[in-house]
């Protein structure tokens, strides 16, 4: 329908580049998830899925959903309508997040910042220290916001949690960020951390994969908000039957999750992380080498899985993603919301290396010049490339 | 893992086996789903997806998730906690389906038969006669229970709603049924009608597919049970908007139902319905011919899409279930719940053809012969023959 | 183009169906052949497929061609233009062999039977004695006739050799016999043994593989027939490189053939040999049932890889076929050159199992029926069933 | 066993880059060719793949082998034993062409020229001049020499038969041209001329293309050079019988093909060569920009499909390669014989889009300062970008 000659270059912030392993993995007919075969694929999975949380004490739930239902099923299966929760406002899915917390119908906190900003962890502290009462059940925190390139600092949630000694549960979105980021559920004190197969999994959509530690299953014993499709119960209920399916999974996922883990494992979960740590800075150096400023406004929330780039005032940032579809084969991401045809994005997560990414900055750049904002061709490549070329580590299955 | 020679044969009720054609379409990276051609595919693909409901005033919605998950958004799109509803038992399938009714906190009336019955319409009519007051908010039904091979007759269902102008909305469970039997949407008055996409459309799991009639959709606007991620109303938004989805969708399942609906229409739906008719008469045949029981107690519901097969007391019918797996590379469906032990299941919906059934016609007779019931060995397979052969068409693609 | 609803029934003796591990291991870009993992992967390759000839003395190639290609390379690399060879004519596999032999310069004895009938070794016998000069430089002959299902005896031709002390080589197409029969290349000292990848090995046609042994490959240095595509020397050479390819490989044909041997493996050679034992058992039980005549004269040259069944003079068995393929979606061997009309053919070789056969024979009883040859339904299907029911394993992976 | 994450990169001249619309069409199991629907596909093959070769007269062969195979079909299908032919020897694959020649007995006439420049029309046209008496029966040619990146002009090679009003046949390797360099067989009065599926095609390896004129099928019909495997007469033979097939094709590579030829014919064949032309001329320009040679001496040579590079005197191509598959997840084209280390090879062929070209020209820029050749980072991409920009056309399935 709309071929084009060569690959496409995927770089939106997900869904990502599926590995051609893990393509071939799911390449397969359907099976009955009843037979011996799909619990014994799916022990190993649950066992697996928790290192990339950096898990031992939690317990993970593999829904057929997308990531919003993810969400759903962290927040109603460990929260009873109109309890109060802190969430941080400061991007498009935060914002959808907020979105579906009041539709819920608890009781939002909604902590704002300019777009571009981090969580505002003061306003945190101080809701936390007024708060003597423990009226606060939950802090909602976006780990990576995907629409502005934020990442947000968790350790520090978690110090000003234990600082008031504050038993609220802490409720993280990763969808951009675990098996990419530097994340650590049990050293952080996550409660429940969600993410989405589509993303640094670098699966199809499809797996809403939610994890919930000790707190947060204790939690979900008293929790009331209605629930059914995304119950945990019913998963822990096959869990001890040992079928663990309360409804039909999809195989091909499994089976692909099942790849995909391996790729990662084998790789080494911690060089995934230092990839994209790679990834990202090297972006930042060819947006900083274009004279482009980055959305996110300080480094220390600078995303390593998705750049937003401001363009200037005269410059409809929606018009480099068209045009990069129609002429360069490529996908970037759209400016969302407040910051539509203010930015673009570039994601750089999932399966992805660095030829891929100069192969993106390359083309970025001549785009850049195509909408009217003058770039030196080969500035930003070559300053990402200077980078890489220090830092890129030899293949350890090609030494 | 569990490799075993040949081609495993898959007759459990769902997940079904995909055609080679749908898994060759299915095979591919992601892509962007914001970019023009998903929003393309969808357009056709929502067009396209009420011919198989059989219908032209509703609107359809392909929710990431499952059977279960359809239900749930059926019911809570337009229902109201408290509402009334009258749901009838007639096995597992809809037991599990009035569980997750009285979870939402409906107020369920349960219309019980004995399993391998269907729906006792005629309690239905005296529900109706005497609320005058209208306090039944919905019907809610299984067409096809999936567990006891059981088709309930949803014209009459209709019938008796018409004939006691009664408002209540007509909710269908369409999961076994949908694309395999006669359905007709606007004809019987269905005001939301779901589906799963491993079931008749043969593909992998991960669609949910919802369709809501005109009437469904007004209830919808003032239905007061809480959903977000289930909520119709996303959809809504995002179709006007022409970008048709408010999270990520499967881009591989897109693509493998565009393929799996062009195969349908090239065979014709009506044609598909009659290939279903054949398989589950055939499967009726070789079970009389072996001397057992349908445990469908009579002809007015058996099932066009799985036969739940009554084993004598001396057999344990798990037994025939396990065999099937372990010795011929064959997946049969068990008994659950109240038949578990009594009967197993023969699955024949989807893309599945004569001498593929006739090929597990065979095997059971061994599985059979196996577990201690004497079968004459081709009996089933004479039966089903004969009238195989008196019906099937020739290929219209080959003549 | 020719869609049909279900699994296509494929039964001819090759090509063969693929399993689903084959075809997922095939589902993949091309790779550079001269980076390491290609020659990594054939070296693990050339050894392997060393022991489904059974020999540890002899040396595989690999060649991208068929197993004309193959026949080819066999008889230029070990022979001389005049060269006098002993090759026996038995159908029209071996006819068209001894038409290659004849257009390469050989002065071919031709020894001919009957079609149906076994190579005639008493002539060998006769010829053998008689050639006390060893004119006679090799002798060709067809393990498995494929028009016609008739296994010549090979170890008793390796015993008329050593009778006679005679120094001819041994040179055997072993296309529909290797990986499916009982095959030993060293125990029966054959000197060159050919098969193709699309027949017991389950794959994609494209590499004809060719066996030596050391008196072939002695052979080959002094053998005058111009070869250059098909010359053993050049891979030699390349193997002693370390990088194993002359010309370009398939590089899915390369992982394809990986994974069809880790099944061979994981099953078993000689439970291979077993399974198409029951299925050559079970379908020439059919055939007795249905009171048709085998193509094959004698039990001793029965064929366990394919049945040319003898339909009477009053049907046309090339409807047969035609009829299977248009109304039932299976495919059936025609009847070649002598035999035109006369016979169809089952293929009961490579990735199959007993269930599916069951299928395709009762398909055929079908057939039978429809082209006017009454055949009582179900016959078929209990000889060749009772016969399975007594003698499948249990699948090892699954006890 | 070689995993590294991302995508590899492939930029050796073939085998080259399968479009993922391929590998789909590929991932399938086996059919029988006997069956109508292998006739039918495989017609319009015959009739489309003519298109590539532009010519209205001429015959395709598609056999199941490499351009070796190609080759060697086309030679002695032509040709006599002690036939005269004049050959150009230019680099590692002319020296492999005449290496066949000479061994399969022609009497070749090696016009042999520095490696890096073309072939030597002055020496041919003196001795066309001289030879009165036609004892030249052929002359072969490689379009475009795949070791140094040299392509010949053939249209003056035509002209000078011509000229000389000379009847041997031209025979063309258009192995690594013919589908992505300008090729016109019918204006050009190329008689034979062959490609292989793994290269412009973008297939796997396993067909080999012989495409052939009026003048070489009347060749064929005197010609004695032994032939079975490869001979045009067997085809010939069931093209009028309408089966086409003498021996079993791969059904996998024939849906491959229809799709390959689908999408250049979608994109347009002349769009096609002219995205050659763009990819040939910037990865030149890069070149440039680092300070290096071509290895093609004049730019009349100069190839579309692969760019030769010289590395100095101090600096180990063969490194270059090594280290672009071991750090870089890059394959580029070694070397070879005479310029082993010296050059390093860089395919632009196949289905291939600018910012694949971009990310390995960045790699490359890299790898030249890691093995110790001072590049300037960016200079090259900013080269070839700088052209892009002014060149890529807009997709019109996207306009």
């Amino acid at each position: 329908m709309d071929n084009a000659p060569g690959r496409h270059h995927l770089f939106v912030p997900g869904p990502t580049n599926i590995p051609e392993q893990v393509i071939r993995a799911m390449n397969r007919n359907n099976e009955d998830y009843r037979a011996p075969a799909i619990p014994a694929l799916t022990k190993t999975l649950l066992e697996d899925v928790k290192k990339i949380f950096k898990t031992s004490t939690g317990i993970p739930f593999l829904f057929p959903t997308t990531g919003t239902g993810a969400w759903e099923s962290a927040l109603t299966n460990t929260l009873s309508p109109g309890d109060r929760i802190v969430s941080f406002l400061i991007g498009q899915f935060s914002l959808l997040w907020i979105d579906q917390q009041q539709r819920l119908n608890f009781n939002v906190d909604v902590v704002e910042s300019d777009w571009g900003q981090g969580a505002n962890l003061d306003v945190l502290e101080s809701k936390l220290a007024s708060d003597r009462t423990h009226t606060i059940k939950a802090i909602c925190i976006v780990h990576n916001e995907t629409a502005t390139g934020v990442t947000n600092n968790l350790a520090k949630v978690r110090k000003i949690l234990d600082d008031y000694q504050h038993p609220a549960l802490l409720i993280v979105d990763g969808v951009s960020s675990i098996c990419a980021l530097d994340f650590r559920m049990d050293e952080w004190g996550v409660d429940v951390a969600v993410t989405g197969s589509q993303k640094a999994l670098s699966l199809p959509t499809g797996l809403g994969i939610v994890c919930a530690g000790p707190k947060a299953i204790e939690a979900s014993k008293s929790a009331k908000s209605l629930r059914v499709f995304f119950d945990w119960n019913d998963y822990l209920k096959f869990y001890k039957l040992g079928t663990y399916w309360p409804y039909t999974p999809s195989i091909q996922l499994l089976y692909g999750l099942r790849e995909a883990l391996d790729l990662i494992f084998e790789e080494g979960l911690d060089n995934v992380i230092l990839r994209h740590k790679r990834l990202g800075h090297a972006t930042r150096l060819a947006v900083e080498a274009w004279g482009l400023k980055n959305c996110t406004q300080k480094e220390e929330w600078y995303s390593d899985t998705v750049t937003a780039v401001l363009v200037p005032p005269y410059i409809d940032a929606a018009e480099v993603v068209r045009r990069s579809w129609k002429r360069y084969n490529m996908s970037l991401g759209l400016g969302l919301n407040k910051v539509a045809g203010k930015v673009f994005r570039i994601g750089h997560l999932g399966n992805l290396n660095e030829l891929q990414l100069l192969g993106c900055l390359a083309g970025v750049e001549m785009i850049l010049n195509d909408v009217g904002y003058p770039v030196k061709l080969g500035s930003g490549v070559a300053a990402a490339s200077a980078y890489f070329q220090n830092n890129i580590p030899m293949i350890p299955s090609r030494i």
